[in-house]
């Protein structure tokens, strides 16, 4: 056993609107030897997401705030590298929600062995296999109740999780699925990658009109993970009883100012819409229904995805910042 | 059988913000024999309601638009003054949505017969006993889902809906019922009549805070009558998996500009949080169980009640202007 230094990225300050490298500290961690009941992992890819902008103000919610000086935690994959738990032995691969940092010691139940498939990447573990996956699959199940033949509208299409709600909404038969996202570049590959039957530019602008045309028989589903203009077009598109699963709005994250709602709200009323907003850390226990209808999607090749990958724990920062800012298609990944 | 002449109010055009007048007007209209199946009804009370509002205007929703030149319909008793149908006999109390109209004659089969309790006033079947207290019924059971130990929010709390919603709460085990009101006077009626825990009046400004002070362990049910600011207030106070039914918004039915919603719906989110619209139309079918609930209630003396009365059907517009103004407290109607 030796000491070993790690790697790790702290919250410095709260950010105020758009984080910027000065609100975070890269810091040398010096760790002793092995207690027993732990283990020595090193990360091979972090997980950078959206949520983890909310977690960085001091404002209730489901989730914690990360405290000031403490280590970004989150989801992150590693290979064991030293062990004083006979349970996770040197060598497992394993998923844990220590965050950003190249390596991690900490006792053996903070981490979950994943089965290694060859020919599988590990960072999946992170995204279409993992909580993004998930968080896809309980937004159009659980919250939004998806039914066969509904029209289901994404925005946020071309991120991590709208990529997996595309396609899951699709395998769960849906008539039409339609997604909205900041680019042509990325416009084109929700056509034609990820199954979407149409979809638009935000960036454009007239975000209603241009919902209204892709859909002109109205939509039953939205996913929400903008916000705002997109909130407001689809509760202009929905059709009676319509639902809404609220799980993101990127758009109002890094906002100083405060945003009004959108003008259309009554329509919850005279169409008898059902909005409910979830964070998944409340729906954890569907993770096993998921991994039953996902194993074979994927493995019957139906799933298709996208990784940003940044290279260096020292470039996690960036990466964060990138994805919040939309660089990304699909899942945004430190490689460590 | 004899020709006869009804008083009936229509609408002459659609509003544009406040309603005025000159958007009714006031027409006689002759009627010939009665035909097989018929019967001709003398109303006694006619409703007036701010559901109303919303069907003057032509936009999409649940019900169609009233059409101009058209009957104002809505809820109404009257009683059977000719009859060619034998199971509607003359004499009957009958309750139907023919509307703002002082005799009317159309086919039994749009009538439903009542039950005469002694001492009853047929007026409450047209609120508490009808569908005003099915309205609250249904918000609060099958919209919002109380469970007992419920914080209930209710804005617009002495109106008709508002009262209801409060005893109802109470009596299905809610622990504590807050309600808002805009006059010194009704708040004052909501605690000491209604059974409301706390009260307040809106008129004073800062709602949220309000709200908050009347509810420091936050809400867990927020039943919407009102809209807009109070709307916000609720979601600034939920606790986490709040349900709210929005069942009401009369803040913007008379407003011609565009209101933007509330700037904190991020809430929904982070709080996991449901909002519910609904209209009564798609729960009717919740009838047979609220009278089940009901009837011991009232017979038990449990459920109090308020009407403002207005006499004369050439009224009923400015009994609908008035209502739609605050000025009524509890059930707002046209006595003919």
């Amino acid at each position: 056993m030796t000491e070993f230094t790690s790697t790790q990225i702290q919250l410095a300050a709260r950010p105020h609107g758009w984080p910027t490298a000065d609100d975070f500290r890269t810091v040398e961690v010096v760790h002793g030897d092995l207690e027993p009941g732990q283990v020595r992992v090193r990360n091979e890819f972090v997980s950078v997401d959206p949520y983890m902008r909310g977690r960085m103000n001091d404002t209730r919610s489901y989730v914690a705030p990360y405290a000031i000086g403490g280590t970004i935690t989150g989801g992150a994959v590693g290979r064991v590298v030293e062990s004083a738990a006979p349970e996770v032995p040197v060598g497992a691969v394993v998923l844990h929600q220590h965050g950003w940092t190249d390596t991690v010691q900490a006792d053996a139940a903070t981490f979950r062995v994943l089965p290694e498939i060859p020919g599988m990447p590990l960072s999946l573990h992170l995204h279409v296999l993992g909580m993004t996956g998930l968080t896809a699959y309980v937004g159009l199940t659980t919250i939004a109740g998806l039914r066969e033949g509904d029209t289901v509208f994404v925005s946020g299409a071309a991120g991590a999780v709208g990529t997996a709600v595309g396609q899951i909404a699709k395998l769960l038969g849906a008539k039409r699925v339609i997604g909205s996202a900041g680019s042509a570049e990325k416009v084109k590959l929700l056509t034609e990658k990820y199954g979407y039957d149409a979809a638009f530019n935000y960036k454009d602008g007239d975000v209603r009109g241009q919902l209204a045309a892709a859909a002109p028989e109205g939509i039953d589903v939205y996913f929400d993970n903008v916000g705002g203009d997109h909130l407001e077009a689809a509760l202009a598109a929905f059709n009676d009883g319509g639902r809404a699963a609220l799980c993101g709005a990127i758009a109002m994250y890094n906002t100083t100012d405060r945003v009004p709602g959108p003008d259309n709200l009554a329509n919850i009323i005279t169409r008898g819409l059902t909005l409910k907003g979830f964070t998944l850390a409340s729906y954890l226990h569907v993770a096993p229904e998921f991994q039953e209808k996902m194993t074979p999607w994927f493995s019957g090749g139906k799933i298709a995805y996208d990784e940003t990958i940044v290279d260096g724990i020292e470039n996690t920062v960036d990466a964060f910042l990138d994805m919040m800012r939309g660089a990304n298609t699909g899942k945004m990944l430190v490689r460590v």
